[in-house]
């Protein structure tokens, strides 16, 4: 039996157990198309995304490779494609930026270092199934957030396109940067960058179109779009190599170390994982929900489900393969995924040939794109990122809510100002503060019965029967350390002037916690009120909360009692059913 | 009619301009009465704080002159006795140690700024009345915050009684402190100091009953118990003096200047500002919270009321009132102000007759008290603080709920193991965690018709009806980022497996809030639920919540409808109540 239960946790922490006995021909098939058309795709993303990061090309690659494979044998995502991506490339640079490093080794050891945290987070968070810390990042600021580094990450391009060196972090110190070196632009880097860059535009929007009206099958059409990046690479490298661009000052690649990657180790600098945790945190967290949000979106496509704590240790396992194969923090992506799922990848093996893929590429294509001009790689960037700038999470959130509109716009402004990081926490902790402020004045509601039925409502919006004896409060909130204060208050201020008062009932149905200062408030009121000769009662508390309160005292010192509902409150302290309404109600 | 706006605004914000016009002659002698009482309590203990503040002696006497006719003015509780108190003077020591100032002069200065930082930031809150800021300190980390500092100020206070000198701010560091300095130990001023302690203890415990049992007026033998303190100050300042104990090195409070206080004004640098901003919101926040739960207590007691926003202008106006004379922070005190209602204070007046009876003490009194021993003083502040000391609220808490347990716990230790400034602001945040964590993880319940009823309950507690085809969920919680998530999982995987499944009805009664995440949320499960083929549906909305769903396009991509009762969703779309419970519930 042991044997069983220690199988039964094999299979849960290593997914690939599970569905490896059910792996047949027409899975393997499947895989393998989808395997080839992500590989396509990631060959010039890898690169251009280590770029991003302030990193060696290679390492782009080398961080497809192994972090792949991990994915396979630990994801629960049958069409997740793990690798670097845009958004944790940007904070990788970063993180690293922080550091103040200037030698190339020192910053890939810093990278490979930031990898190896990032993986033992997300790691532990599985684990320790922490993975709800990561709804703490709200909708809204994810989406800024995202927004905001769409554009930080296509302004930080631009230079490529150019052909002139500039540097910052945040939008203001890029723009600025950018200007001051505008009398520098290189002419033939600008050429191939436009053209590039349009090339593109035009592949992603008009290129698919073309080839249906041209009579192509769509699968084909489709193929041949994806291999527009590609296809822009080609020619830019032969251009660069056969009119010997690079003696006209066009930047390439260049030398790229040709092979499998190498056995790294992260390093074990207790300062340097001090100064990097922090990074390693908000990267572990943004690329976990970036990861399963589209997890979540294509599984549920199929009636498939993920489980997200064992996300946590298949994205963790990545991670710890990218620092022990020279790699960099990765994650699930976005686009990359959807290009999977849409290639028909069948189980998380589809993963594992792309890395296979990847390392061919490795092995035999370095040669070939020393040529490659680094404009060409800029202007992928772009048109990728480009598609991530979204900017109608502004107008949604202004007209549904002015909170959630005012946690987007803090995340977006911060996040250009003063970089990934600060905005990022700014957001978290504005939503989070303004949560509370909210749930702080809740609606409460002062109500009394509909004529005819039991049912209570708001004397405010309704006609109602009342009685001048009877005072009926509905809160519609949690009471909870931040609105206790605020009940005593709002009840005081009600109770004080009204002479004719004998009995305050307070109506639970929307109350579904009760903590220890609410119920210290709720006491207050009952000593208050007694000292004024009114009745405290409540009505229709729920199971849980009513448990609860049964395990304090409160419910004897309580003046009056705990009726099941209103109306039943209501028939035995101020019986009014008879009476019309304009006879009470004033 | 702007004059009269005008008026009605002095009037708000200069609460003596209401009561005053009705001051009379019995409302006159009722305040003489109480302010002679409360001044015999407020002279030892002004002097006792401010050396527990680490301050010359005489700044307790000046901020309990022109702070308490300051409050006069500007506050709104009849009873509130303003002027130093032990929690706020012992983070006044925890805020000054911080700077590692040596110089009386710096120190009294920094002090002075520290009750004019304070000053400005409770006035600033009750402009902008964020009182509600107050909310966010829990009932248990209060009391958590409030016992750990008793026996922290206890402690502190036991080097005077041993006549040794022993400092730290934390009890290890404390502790230590003393048992290295036992071999000092001075015996008189032991004998002093227990014999205060002890006198001190049987005042409060055994005068009172004694004097009634030999038939004094209860009135007369509760001044007398007042006014043991003084009669401590008295005895043991006369023996000191003609014992000559001092050469046997007996401690004494030695030269008060002798005068009304001095015009001071706060430091403005700024660099002393930024060191002292952080502590100032503190002892703002913790002095507020003290004083306006006293005040309500109180003001209920006689159907009186207070404002919460006026009152942070009157602890403002204090503040800045002991800034410019002298003194060092203050707030209404707990005990005091207990004192002072019972011995009849009809209105702040009484604040400001106490005010010119510490006036004339420091006019007149200070020469007397040259022999006073510190280690009396020690004794007056020991007894009085030990009655803050109150472990039940860990039992309570305990009891009644395991998440509140660990704010108070985690408050007492960490204010007693590393000092009140990081105790405090790590139970606010444990606090605001765990609430976010609990309502992070709802209560969600699958629940169906109770038969012959409109009612509808949990399956797992109730036999009730239910259909194959129709999935009841009620969600106990406000459905907001940090649980949006939780909900997709906690749908996808009851939904999944069950193949039978047409519709999914989500139960709004108890949710009062829907945020911009929770309604993408509920776009993505709506989705989701299409793609499978299943419909789904609302019921019992609340009107706010419907009011913000129809600023957005969800209800019109809905796979179903929104319906009114639970029980009208259940018969449009699976109607069962004809069936017998067995045939349906499994």
């Amino acid at each position: 039996m042991t044997i069983k239960v220690r199988a039964r946790a094999m299979v849960r922490y290593v997914p690939i157990l599970d569905w490896g006995k059910r792996y047949d021909r027409d899975a393997l098939t499947s895989d393998l198309v989808a395997a080839v058309i992500v590989t396509i795709m990631l060959i010039p993303q890898s690169l251009a995304y280590a770029l991003l990061a302030g990193l060696p090309a290679e390492m782009g690659l080398y961080a497809s490779i192994l972090p792949l494979v991990a994915y396979a044998v630990f994801g629960t995502s049958r069409a997740l494609a793990v690798g670097p991506v845009a958004v944790v490339s940007l904070m990788t640079a970063a993180a690293i930026g922080n550091l103040g490093l200037t030698s190339t080794a020192e910053i890939a050891a810093a990278a490979i270092t930031l990898a190896f945290l990032s993986g033992l987070i997300l790691f532990a968070m599985g684990v320790f199934r922490l993975g709800f810390m990561a709804n703490f990042l709200s909708h809204p600021v994810i989406a800024g957030f995202i927004t905001a580094s769409g554009i930080l990450i296509a302004t930080s391009q631009i230079k490529h396109i150019l052909g002139v060196s500039a540097s910052g972090q945040t939008l203001p110190e890029l723009v600025h940067s950018l200007v001051s070196h505008l009398g520098q632009v290189n002419l033939p880097t600008l050429v191939i960058g436009v053209a590039a860059t349009g090339f593109l535009f035009w592949v992603r929007k008009g290129l698919k179109p073309r080839l249906l009206a041209l009579g192509l099958v769509p699968r084909l059409a489709d193929l041949l779009a994806k291999a527009g990046p590609v296809a822009a690479v080609a020619v830019t490298t032969l251009a660069t190599w056969g009119l010997g661009l690079t003696e006209h000052g066009v930047k390439i690649v260049g030398d790229i170390p040709r092979g499998l990657p190498p056995l790294t180790l992260p390093s074990f600098d207790l300062a340097l994982w001090g100064s990097l945790v922090g990074s390693a945190v908000l990267i572990s967290i943004i690329g976990f929900v970036e990861s399963v949000s589209v997890a979540q979106t294509l599984a549920a496509k199929k009636r498939q489900r993920i489980d997200p704590d064992q996300e946590l240790i298949g994205l963790g396992a990545s991670n710890i393969a990218a620092a022990v194969s020279g790699g960099y923090p990765v994650t699930g992506g976005f686009a990359r995924s959807v290009v999977n799922f849409d290639a028909g990848a069948e189980t998380p093996a589809a993963g594992a040939f792309t890395a296979i893929g990847i390392a061919l590429a490795a092995l035999a294509l370095t040669p070939l794109i020393y040529f490659l001009p680094v404009a060409t790689l800029a202007a992928t960037i772009i048109v990728a990122v480009l598609s991530l700038v979204d900017f109608s999470i502004l107008k949604r959130a202004w007209s549904y809510s002015k909170g959630d509109f005012a946690a987007v716009a803090a995340t977006i402004l911060l996040t250009l100002g003063f970089g990934v990081e600060i905005g990022v926490s700014a957001g978290v902790l504005l939503s989070i503060l303004l949560y509370l402020y909210r749930s702080s004045r809740p609606h409460i509601a002062e109500v009394g019965l509909v004529p005819g039925t039991e049912h209570f409502r708001n004397i405010n919006r309704h006609r109602v029967l009342t009685d001048p004896r009877l005072l009926t409060i509905r809160i519609d909130e949690n009471l909870y350390f931040a609105n206790a204060r605020f009940l005593e208050d709002y009840l005081l201020n009600r109770v004080v002037p009204d002479c004719g008062l004998m009995e305050v009932v307070l109506m639970c149905s929307a109350v579904n916690q009760i903590d220890l200062s609410a119920l210290e408030s709720l006491e207050a009121i009952n000593e208050r009120l007694k000292a004024m000769g009114i009745r405290l009662h409540l009505s229709e508390v729920k199971g849980p909360v009513m448990d609860r309160l049964q395990r304090s005292n409160f419910l004897e010192e309580m003046t009056g009692q705990v009726f099941l509902s209103q109306y039943a409150a209501m028939m035995a302290l101020a019986p009014v059913g008879a009476a019309a309404p304009d006879e009470i109600d004033t």
